[in-house]
């Protein structure tokens, strides 16, 4: 599996914007097992985005989806930074295919 | 919701002795709509915890299972440092009960 744990920063007052935008580009992405929208508990304008793939090819080939090209364009004027965390290998998890 | 970000550090060598650890504190927890164990692709001594749960007093009461009692008992001497990232409130997502 391959995993992603990224914090973006939005321009001030449209993170419930650009949560809905996120929400709409990632409606049925193939080998997508997890993908969580978060808003930070003490940033009001920082969203936290955790991914699980089943591979890193999957996460890619995301990239080029018309759901998800779209709602990069809508969301670019709305992003004030972006943070890759960290990338990870999952191991296993509640919530993901196969045995806990 | 409730969501919590985590990276544990682990004293070198230790990670998979921990990720089992882990995932045997973490089955059958009330509330736990995901917990995902993953390994830090840069870093192989670190470990990321992303969890989401129904909310707050969920998360809370599972630190007082059996189960996660003894995994935290058993994992507490190949814990070298722990940093919680963040602690969020998950909108929607993919592998979440409910309406992606």
């Amino acid at each position: 599996m391959y995993g992603l744990i990224s914090k973006l920063a939005v321009v001030p007052g449209k993170r419930d914007e650009m949560i809905a935008i996120l929400s709409e580009g990632a409606a049925k992405m193939p080998g997508c097992f997890s993908y969580i929208v978060a808003k930070d508990s003490s940033d009001e304008n920082a969203i936290w985005v955790t991914e699980v793939w089943d591979n890193a090819a999957s996460h890619d080939a995301s990239l080029s989806l018309p759901s998800v090209r779209n709602a990069m364009v809508r969301g670019k004027a709305l992003i004030a930074g972006f943070e890759k965390v960290a990338t990870t290998k999952p191991v296993w998890g509640i919530g993901l295919p196969g045995p806990v």
